[in-house]
């Protein structure tokens, strides 16, 4: 009954933060089920932790309790919240890590960008009850003392107003990539794989329906077409991830050595007429 | 009750892959417990999985599903499975993942090498039913779309017949390494642990019974006689390793790095008569 | 109830010697909640393990069996040991790696350094009851063989005199670093983290009082007075860090990068008379 929590950090396995994290959540459910999602978003990359968090928060049971940790402003006044969907409990800094997840509920931007008004069903309460959090708080590792904690309590099934004050806005990453304009789509790369497969922030959604000529541009090559699968694959191939977003791969080989491109570089989808 | 499920994969921990696999077991069942066997396997190195698997497995509870995906097939016509032993029950592609957990059965090879028929009380069923697989299915990740819903349900108890068709073969990999002859027998590395310990396809069992002379030959050097533990030697010793292989290692040092090898070099043990 | 066990090793996780460890807790106890507490201490690396244990331990809940296997004499006469303490269980080989733990506790240094003497409330015992072991016992593997199987008795309840017999001395690490003379107190980097962060040896609490004017040396730099986070540096700063020692920093940035220092170097901190 809502006892997953998983965990999404730039904290890496080398050091102990992420297990003295669990610990402090142990220490508070005993019976809680923590998850790693991910601890290798490079550090203080906040795009890339929101792109990674929404590849994998949704095959969680419901009411999983996802914390995200990754806070170049910890210590500083920015705020840091829960936001509760009809599916889910997030706990991060109030720093555009949920952008992603808030993205299907198209909230309005406000003028005071970059923040965005919350609409119905979501809700959201800044962290302001300090009796929950462990003390000494540390300045630098709100993942432990603040995060960790609050996150615990929801799994316990405390409610989160109980945990903070109700918000109604909350901070989101520029949303102008992936931009269409005509039958161009401009998109960039937002996370690279283990295999070197370049994942872009190009939903499968806004790709051309199937029977329409599509031409990929990236990194000087053009990519005609899609394919479905790596396998059998001569030269590189784009195709719709298991993600959902389109990526660029090679067969059994790296295609961000290949391509010498990194996070953040530029791809292009060109659709065209119907060559049936 | 048959509820452990361990992972193998070439997914390494920098993605949220793995992750996705977990969130769809637990959805399914949730009192699950899942256990990371290993994930940094080589990129599509189905030997090295089936190796790394092999040196894990059996410490792990009777009944545990084990899942393995290196895949550099998927998404085309090559076979995903269930194999049920007395022990353990494995849930992969069928390309060889499991020649190692096989080996101690003999199965007798079949002229359309390299399948292998199946003898009792070993059983195998090919996954027919999409009905208890994630839809949609990504032609590029199996692992998170069939194979984790597959081996949730089996840790719930539901039989493998009703999961797939029975089958009476299975792919194997090339069983031609170790090789005896006479008083010789050539292997190869079949993985380079952290320590940079070079461990071979050498069996314990294939090595002269104590009292016999041996040498290793491996990357030009000569090593005589058979050490039992790392500490305390002046330069490259082998020993039976761990997990039951023959293994080339230096003392608080790197030999991996040391014979600048990698995984696949050969190495040759030649028994003499007793030196006593 | 006592039902925690985690684990701190140099095997990495690039290997199964980890999944090995578990596979065989959770063959004895299959209720235990096995935690990863770090993987990825230096081959060998005594000291370090014994910091980074030392600086997430005692987030766990109270009665929590820590299994820590950084083990160059395995197979050796070196003991292997529980110590209990009023909070924990530590299972280990007795080569230092609780130095860090039993800091708090004072114990008299003996004339046969390295040993220190054990006080109340602290016990620990020899592992010396084999029936306890998984068998047979690999001279290169007692973490799985030993430690695993004797940290599984104890969370299931097993009593620790059950398990060893009682002795009065454990070894420790030279206590020299942090040294204090007059007003300058000189430690050493005991560990960097995944931002670059330098980690020193000096705790907290020997820092100067708010108020006093304080200077850090470091690798040919001098940094003045304290500061509270990393957010908003220019240029190097020294903080007391999350795990309560003195550590080197750069905003969102890698002061080990920067400096060009690894773990062991030396760090000074001058402490001075009242500025204000």
């Amino acid at each position: 009954m809502g006892s997953f929590i998983t965990l999404t950090t730039d904290f890496g396995l080398k050091d102990s933060y992420v297990a003295a994290m669990k610990g402090v959540i142990y220490s508070i459910n005993p019976e809680a089920t923590v998850v790693d999602l991910c601890h290798n978003i490079q550090p203080q990359n906040i795009r890339q932790a929101a792109f990674v968090l929404n590849t994998a928060f949704s095959y969680f049971p419901a009411y999983t309790v996802h914390i995200v940790v990754v806070d170049p402003g910890v210590g500083t006044d920015r705020r840091s919240i829960i936001l509760k969907t009809p599916a889910a409990y997030f706990v991060a800094p109030d720093n555009g890590l949920l952008s992603y997840v808030l993205e299907p509920f198209q909230l309005p931007s406000l003028p005071d960008y970059p923040r965005a008004r919350l609409v119905p069903p979501l809700r959201a309460f800044a962290l302001t009850r300090p009796e929950y959090w462990r003390k000494p708080v540390s300045p630098t590792f709100h993942g432990r003392d603040i995060f960790a904690p609050i996150a615990a309590r929801l799994s316990l099934g405390t409610v989160a107003s109980a945990l903070g004050d109700e918000i109604d806005t909350l901070c989101i990453l520029d949303p102008s990539s992936p931009a269409s304009r005509g039958n161009i789509i401009t998109g960039h790369i937002a996370h690279i794989d283990i295999f070197g497969n370049l994942i872009s922030d190009i939903p499968e959604r806004l790709l051309p329906p199937a029977g329409q000529s599509i031409t990929i541009e990236f990194a000087g090559a053009v990519i005609r077409g899609l394919a479905r699968t790596y396998a059998g694959a001569q030269g590189p191939v784009a195709l719709p991830g298991s993600s959902g977003y389109l990526e660029i791969a090679l067969d059994r080989d790296n295609a961000a050595a290949f391509f010498k491109a990194g996070i953040g570089a530029e791809i292009r989808v060109i659709s065209g007429v119907n060559n049936g």
